[in-house]
Order: C-alpha cells, then sequence, then structure tokens
C-alpha cells in the first residue's frame, strides 16, 4: 500500500481496517512478550484460561487465517488441539513459553505483510470457507468480514488477558 | 445502504464494517439484556469492574460518538462523569439497572442507524476531535478509524463480561 495521500478512496477504506489489526496485535503483543513462563501460567479469572492458553488459542486462530483467506500455508497446524478443538488443561502445551511467542510473533508478522498487500478487489472476494454459490447469494462473506472478525476477536480476548495482577 | 448486490466496491468495504459492529453490540446485547439489577452487581473478576460499571462505560464511550463522528447531540453526558472519568464505585449509579439498559439500547440503535446512511466518503471524512490542518497530514484520522476502534472497545469488555459465573 502505497503513501496515505496517494490512496483512493477504496484503499483508504482497506488501511482503516489494517491499521485496526495492527493496534490491536500490537498492543496485545506488547503485553504478551515482557512475560515469562510463569507469569503465562496465570488464570484470567479463577478457573477461566491461563494466559498461555490465550495466547496459544489466539495464534492457532490467526494462523488458520492463511488457508481460510488463501494467503498461504499454515506454519503451526498442531496448535489446534490444545488451543482450538480442547479446553485449557486438556492436553501438554506443546511448546515453552518462548517457542509459543515466537509462534505468535512469525504468525501475526507474515499476516501482516499478506494483509498490507491485497487490494480493495481481493479484500471483496470470498473466503476459502464459502462456496461459488453461496458467495454469490451473500458477497458479505468476504475475506473483509473475516479479517474484521478475528480482529475483533483478538480485542476479546486481549480484555481478559489485562485482567490478570 | 441498497442491497449488497447493487453496491459499489466502496459501499461494500464500509459494509464489511457496520455489520462488524452489529454482530458486536448484538451479542453484548444478547448478553446484556437478560442480566438483572443483582447479576448487573457482579465482578468480571475479584477486584475488578462490575459489569453494571462496564455497562455504563460503554454506553458513555458509545454515546460520545455522536459529538465525535458528527451524527448529532448526546443524549447521556450525565454518564462520563461515574462510568469515564472516575473508576467504578467512586460514585453512586445514577441510573437504575432498567433504565441503563434502555440507555444502552437507545444509543446503539440511534447511532447504528446513523452508520448505516453514512456514504463510503463521509466515513473517510475527518471526526470532530482532530484539526483542518492535522487532518491534511494524517487522512488516516478519520470517521472509520474511531469506528473500528470503539467496535474493538466494545469486543474488549465484552470477553470481559463473559467471565461472570
Amino acid at each position: 500500500m502505497g503513501e496515505l495521500h496517494d490512496m483512493t478512496n477504496e484503499e483508504m477504506l482497506v488501511n482503516a481496517a489494517v491499521s485496526s489489526w495492527k493496534i490491536v496485535i500490537g498492543r496485545l503483543d506488547k503485553g504478551i512478550q515482557k512475560l515469562d513462563e510463569e507469569q503465562l501460567q496465570k488464570q484470567v479469572a479463577p478457573g477461566r484460561n491461563r494466559l498461555y492458553y490465550l495466547l496459544g488459542h489466539l495464534t492457532a486462530v490467526h494462523d488458520r487465517m492463511f488457508p481460510l483467506l488463501g494467503l498461504g500455508e499454515r506454519l503451526y497446524p498442531q496448535l489446534d488441539e490444545p488451543y482450538i478443538t480442547n479446553p485449557d488443561g486438556a492436553l501438554p502445551d506443546p511448546l515453552s513459553a518462548d517457542e509459543l511467542k515466537k509462534a505468535w510473533s512469525e504468525v501475526n508478522a507474515k499476516l501482516t505483510i499478506a494483509f498490507e498487500t491485497l487490494t480493495p478487489q481481493e479484500w471483496l472476494q470470498k473466503h476459502t470457507q464459502v462456496s461459488d454459490e453461496d458467495f454469490a447469494k451473500d458477497p458479505s462473506r468476504n475475506r473483509l468480514a473475516v479479517f474484521l472478525s478475528r480482529t475483533n476477536h483478538a480485542s476479546f480476548h486481549a480484555g481478559q488477558a489485562v485482567l490478570v495482577k
């Protein structure tokens, strides 16, 4: 994407959505990177998910955007079982705290590069989990709708993460 | 906004953002409306904000979008002191649970109608808290950026609200 002043209206609208994603991820990242293994083991509230689980969950959900939005191969498919399919505590954590923080950063960095190169027309194309037929009926089932939903999902869990004392 | 199939790309992009807002608010509303006074008095985690405070906070922050986005006069300016300026517990709740739920619904309903009528060009206009000079330097400080930020803010507190048992 070029300089703001050279953008078309379509590009400006898309730029606002990508900026919003970057702000949400940037704030989460700032909070997460300074936490050590012991702090990540804390629950956000009594009996609720550990930060560790939330970090694995967000990394896995974001990683799934690669195939979902047609942006390439996944980097960490092994995170689905412990952090999406199963609740916290059901399976052992497959990565150390440092490895998980690295995975989180890597997935978001690679995604953000892809997001920054999509054109407005590409944002309005269907995501890969909707059929051509269904998309023809409902063109709102596009990449941008998924992207905004994932940004809100990250904000949702960010609100929980800040409750840890 | 018209039917999806008749929309321009610009309108489709804006529609995705407005739909995202409606999904976030709809989910929050569904959870909130069924809670009574006693349930709203619960804290989201030990020593953290009550649901009552979060509901007042979101209502006040959303109400401020009327002047911020140039959409009209505020409906509930009296909510700023107890729910934005001050932390939970500093001031008495000015509205009963039913009154607060009504205020929440009223603010969001009126805002959503306004959001649905803004054109893509209007979404890209500056919000009222940025000067003409600053906006000329940075055209990303537009209505849409504020709107996406507020949608993420609502998601952030929604993540906290669901922790209440």
